[in-house]
């Protein structure tokens, strides 16, 4: 892969640019610029510079506002609902996230709805904010259907990811981000793009046949992770992150959407706990000692602990040079 | 396997009176006997009448109080907390739940932590009972470590079960419950004592290999469902039903074990959210969408639905002879 480097505050600005460019205002430009850059920062690729060609594509066919300028709602003490205005959904959640914590640190637990919204991110950016602000924090969203429910063929789930993150002491937070499909749908493509093979298991091609090539999947479908376990958890993603948020399903969000390339409407969950509150002042010096055994295991790694060192190196990233001319005649608006 | 065949009220009364002979109150052995009952009705064979002699065993070794007395304390209108008492759970959860519902009902969303208690049953109980209410009900357990994370040979982890309830219309409650083990380890001892394989990948023997022997996983360990992903999050429900509520770890409630053949000491993390709070008055009525798709597919079936059709079998059922003889000993307190 040839690739040229780009610093972060770089990384940053091409994809201010190229949202500006396509019609966002500063606000929306530089929340999902930040996201971004934030992806890059700690190698999470899939996410990363990678997502802004749909990014744009969404705000170039009109599907998403790039000018939205969603308020989050107290709905009860301990409940926030934001109408994400069809936006982005990075800027609605930073502007939630404060409510959030506050809500939770008052009431010991507090969830957030988020309808409305297009998610193109990771969802460690929204848990982990909770954990760094002292909270426990749960994430998840629905997508658009790429996954077969176990026993069937047809792509009816979303990759459906779920996030968790724990406030560690004298640590980053403890965090997981993962799609409940066996792969997610950006390290497919990845993986087809630089021609490696998946782990069988990871779908089924056109035909409903297992495949270990990329390409065969990406005409085809996913498979959920662990078999039956993972497809019910896809499930209760589906359910969280659709009606119970007042959101529709992800083969609801396919129905209206304009396969622009980019995420189509969908709604996310997130409930943030106060472990003092719930737990007593000590539940987070205490869970260090499950922290202290994990690292004693050889062949045993913490999620997330990679992406925390990539963090400490302030210097540049590497970019995929396509990927990079791309982007810099989308900053141009000469595509 | 010779079998007998028992009505649910001697099911019932039958594990009431081995309770009783071993010290427990009315109210315990009432709220323990009727959890079993359940259990066996609706076909959850390894959480029945096969759990009372571990029930009785901490009875009869003082591990556990026959006569706690819980009592749910509400911390915030959006929290509520449970001494257990150092009780069977059941009791507790009798009493919990309904502060728990209204506590939901009020905040949109509300969460309890029990403590000091001792868990030996399914999940579904209590969350199908918040989904009965009309609310989503989330909930899990540590227990003692049996599982070895992702990469490594040793048994950290509890099989750590997860259970989900969403309420349905006009029918009972989409509910799964699931450890976070490839298997349950009630469901690896009936395998060994039926003389059938288990899947590879449900653990390994006591050498770390790879073995379809339930026998030598027994000497050895489980690992996850799902590899790493299943791993991470049973890693979650050690911190959320440990820490996160006040108790401790898995590793560290087997540390204070008696090792009587029942449960130990841990803490249940349980969540309950008004859909109707948090998503509109019809979003009950919008996730039937999802469930007819799924009812559609040739190959999927929706956890829960084959105990909700036991279920309305109300007739006697079939139970190993060998148990019976064994519990009716034990209601005689004749072992």
């Amino acid at each position: 892969m040839n690739s040229v480097e780009l610093s972060l505050d770089e990384i940053y600005q091409l994809a201010f640019d190229c949202l500006k460019r396509a019609g966002a205002d500063d606000a929306n430009a530089d929340a999902v610029a930040d996201t971004v850059k934030r992806a890059e920062r700690d190698g999470s690729v899939s996410h990363g510079l990678f997502r802004i060609p749909g990014y744009v594509a969404t705000l170039n066919s009109g599907k998403v506002n790039g000018n939205a300028d969603p308020q989050p709602e107290q709905v009860t003490p301990a409940m926030v609902r934001c109408h994400g205005q069809n936006g982005h959904a990075p800027l609605a959640l930073a502007r939630c996230i404060e409510m959030l914590a506050q809500s939770a640190k008052t009431c010991g637990i507090a969830a957030l709805s988020l309808t409305h919204s297009h998610h193109f991110a990771a969802l460690w950016p929204e848990t982990e904010a909770l954990a760094e602000r002292g909270l426990v924090g749960f994430a998840c969203v629905s997508y658009t259907p790429m996954v077969a429910p176990t026993g069937g063929t047809e792509a009816l789930f979303g990759t459906n990811p779920i996030s968790f993150a724990w406030p560690r002491q004298d640590h980053p937070p403890f965090v997981f981000d993962m799609a409940t499909a066996a792969m997610a749908m950006g390290e497919v493509q990845l993986a087809a793009r630089d021609g490696h093979q998946v782990p069988l298991g990871t779908g089924l091609g056109p035909e409903g046949e297992l495949t270990t090539d990329p390409k065969e999947i990406l005409k085809g479908v996913l498979l959920p992770f662990g078999g039956h376990k993972g497809s019910a958890i896809s499930l209760m993603v589906e359910l969280m992150a659709g009606p119970m948020v007042g959101e529709g399903f992800s083969f609801e969000a396919a129905e209206s959407n304009n396969d622009d390339g980019g995420p189509p409407q969908g709604g996310e969950f997130i409930l943030a706990i106060d472990p003092k509150i719930m737990g007593g002042e000590n539940c987070v010096e205490h869970a260090e000692k499950m922290f202290s055994k994990l690292q004693g295991i050889d062949g045993v790694r913490l999620p997330g602990e990679r992406r925390h060192k990539l963090r400490q190196d302030t210097g540049p990233r590497k970019v995929n040079s396509e990927l990079i001319s791309k982007l810099r005649a989308l900053a141009q608006n000469s595509q």
